[in-house]
């Protein structure tokens, strides 16, 4: 399978950004954070890992985007289909690129407003002083009127079908768990073990891998793992984000440690239960809301409780969430999670997570749908 | 070796920061990241790769932090030593803990003055429009006067203790990269293998992995693999972050397919005698110019040129630049790299790096460190 995407995938996207700019009288859109730039440009290094130089890229009201990098990353960029590359030997101590942004800015926006992505999830990568030199500098900020978020929300098959592909090497992975958990072993080895196993299967890179093990779930699904044995009848869940080319799977899979508690299965049966009922509802048209609605009478979740659900995509969550209260109306080509919880007893849960894709119609399944009852490994 | 640290050295940085910000005359420090967040907490989660919601750390000028953060992290949270752990029901489309925020601020700190890192490497971690709200409420914000970057720039025997653990964790890995890469394998595949092999020996994740290949070294350092095969006579060379608990080390490996070309031979004589002169160098008192003056001799690397080296530890890059113009003064405790990099033709280059630790008298060798001819694998 091909890597990257071809150039019209990006023309196609300044375009659309720029028609939104032009109603929302922007004069351009910069960018600091590793999916916005590589939205544009797909740039696409693991050295964002690195904090200390600051990345820009400005799409301007009209033309194509330039790019105000640091000059390590001159040669890569000059890879992408982006042709004016605007580089300084960061990072410096005084003037970390802050001047030829501006310039640059002046430039390409002469008195014009410069749109920020500010709202939800969004941060601006950049060290505030210098945000604030580049204000005394006299560029006009204001926010992106959303623009990013709602270009993002809405994938290309292109990728689509990259996702597609990442959640296919973690479906393998998940079917040879047996290889790395079972009674006895350590949750910290599971993890490592499971990494293993989705690089294996071609994944990229791993970065996220979370889990818990317990006899009725777990208590949190953030925790790093420890030196704690699995033990016979507990359930252990992994949830992976491993990223094929720049694209995320998000989801997990429970498995009962030799065997399975009449509870944890019963949980379980709610859980799939969930799942398919919202994937009924998930539809064009219909609100975040109305998905979350949908798990949560299933799985007895309250209105403050955690998400149901989200976007997927360039990142491990991106987009809306399925809670009571997000209002956000589904559209074809989004990506989301179904990630419904249930309590098994006071601060223990079981959670399942698939992932979909809207449709005009009944969404397309990404993920290897799990069914039945709940997989025994180590029997 | 323990997870974790003991919960003095927490209230030691605690203390610390505490004496700093009374002499700024701040009262309070807002902290938004993973590392400036874990510094005081141990709060070690790979959740931050969702941007979905924000996080705050609160310390106050006297008395122990307050975390306000998303509901889904108080578990965790509660595991470590803070004890005041405010939440709320995030991701909230309205108010997603700002008012919170806001509410603790004022008690913690009323009427006083609020840092915020805000130099180089630093970013606020929350989105603009909420950061407006928090000002519009009358918090008084300013920079935290470099606090976090000093505070964090000397490690702890027991944060050192760390880092020489991932340091011996990529030794070994490096040590069997004959394992997987040979004339004909595909860069992309070296890249999974080796981090498979890090996973194999020890480390709980691979955050980041770098490198290239060509006849007289590679383009630049920071460029994801592609399918390109290895063929006779290149020079691979892998940079690998890999993590124990939390803590990162950061060097590379070159090897010869096959064989090495007296060119590379050359370069890479030349790399080994410039680490060995910043060694000689690297003392408390001297400046992070002075040993970025020993190598750039040796190599020729010229003032406007990239870092060779920087600091290391919590994030795979902190602190220093080892440049013609970073004046930081080494202090014993600083954990460094040693990264020289040498232009075989030109565009191509060689890079080696090391890892140590500024000790009273030489620095300790935290990575095995590289010597002799240029290793040779799959001859």
């Amino acid at each position: 399978m091909t890597r990257g995407f071809e150039t019209q995938e990006y023309r196609d996207r300044v375009a659309r950004a720029q028609r939104a700019m032009s109603e929302a009288d922007l004069g351009a859109l910069l960018l600091t954070t590793e999916p916005e730039i590589r939205y544009f440009t797909g740039f696409l290094t693991r050295f964002w890992e690195s904090p200390s130089r600051p990345w820009f890229l400005i799409v301007p009201e009209s033309g194509a985007p330039v790019a105000v990098i640091p000059s390590i990353g001159a040669a890569l960029m000059a890879r992408t289909w982006i042709e004016d590359i605007r580089t300084w030997a960061a990072p410096h101590p005084v003037d970390d690129g802050v001047s030829l942004l501006a310039q640059t800015l002046h430039e390409l926006a002469p008195g014009g407003r410069v749109g920020l992505p500010s709202g939800r999830e969004t941060h601006l990568r950049m060290p505030l002083a210098d945000f604030g030199r580049l204000q005394a500098m006299g560029i006009d900020f204001g926010d992106d009127a959303g623009i990013m978020a709602r270009l993002r929300a809405v994938k290309s098959e292109a990728e689509i079908t990259k996702i597609r592909r990442a959640c296919a090497i973690a479906g393998r992975a998940f079917d040879r768990v047996g290889e790395v958990a079972g009674e006895g072993a350590a949750l910290e080895e599971v993890f490592r073990g499971f990494q293993r196993l989705l690089l294996e299967e071609g994944a990229d890179w791993v970065p996220y891998l979370a889990g818990g093990a317990g006899p009725l779930g777990y208590a949190d699904v953030i925790s790093p793992a420890d030196a704690t044995p699995l033990q016979r009848g507990d359930v252990l869940m992994l949830d992976t984000g491993a990223v094929w080319d720049g694209y995320f799977c998000d989801y997990d899979r429970n498995f009962a440690i030799g065997e399975a508690s009449p509870r944890a299965e019963a949980a379980w049966g709610h859980l799939l239960d969930a799942v398919a009922a919202a994937e009924e509802v998930a539809r064009p048209g219909a609100r975040a809301s109305d998905v979350w609605q949908a798990m949560a009478q299933i799985v007895g979740a309250g209105e403050t409780a955690g998400r149901l659900g989200h976007g997927l995509g360039m990142q491990l969550t991106e987009g809306l969430s399925l809670t009571a209260r997000d209002g956000a109306v589904l559209e074809e080509g989004m990506v989301i999670t179904l990630e419904p919880g249930i309590e098994t007893v006071e601060g223990l849960f079981i959670v399942h997570e698939e992932n979909i894709v809207i449709r005009d119609g009944p969404p397309e399944r990404l993920s290897p749908f799990a069914s039945g009852s709940l997989p025994v490994i180590g029997a």
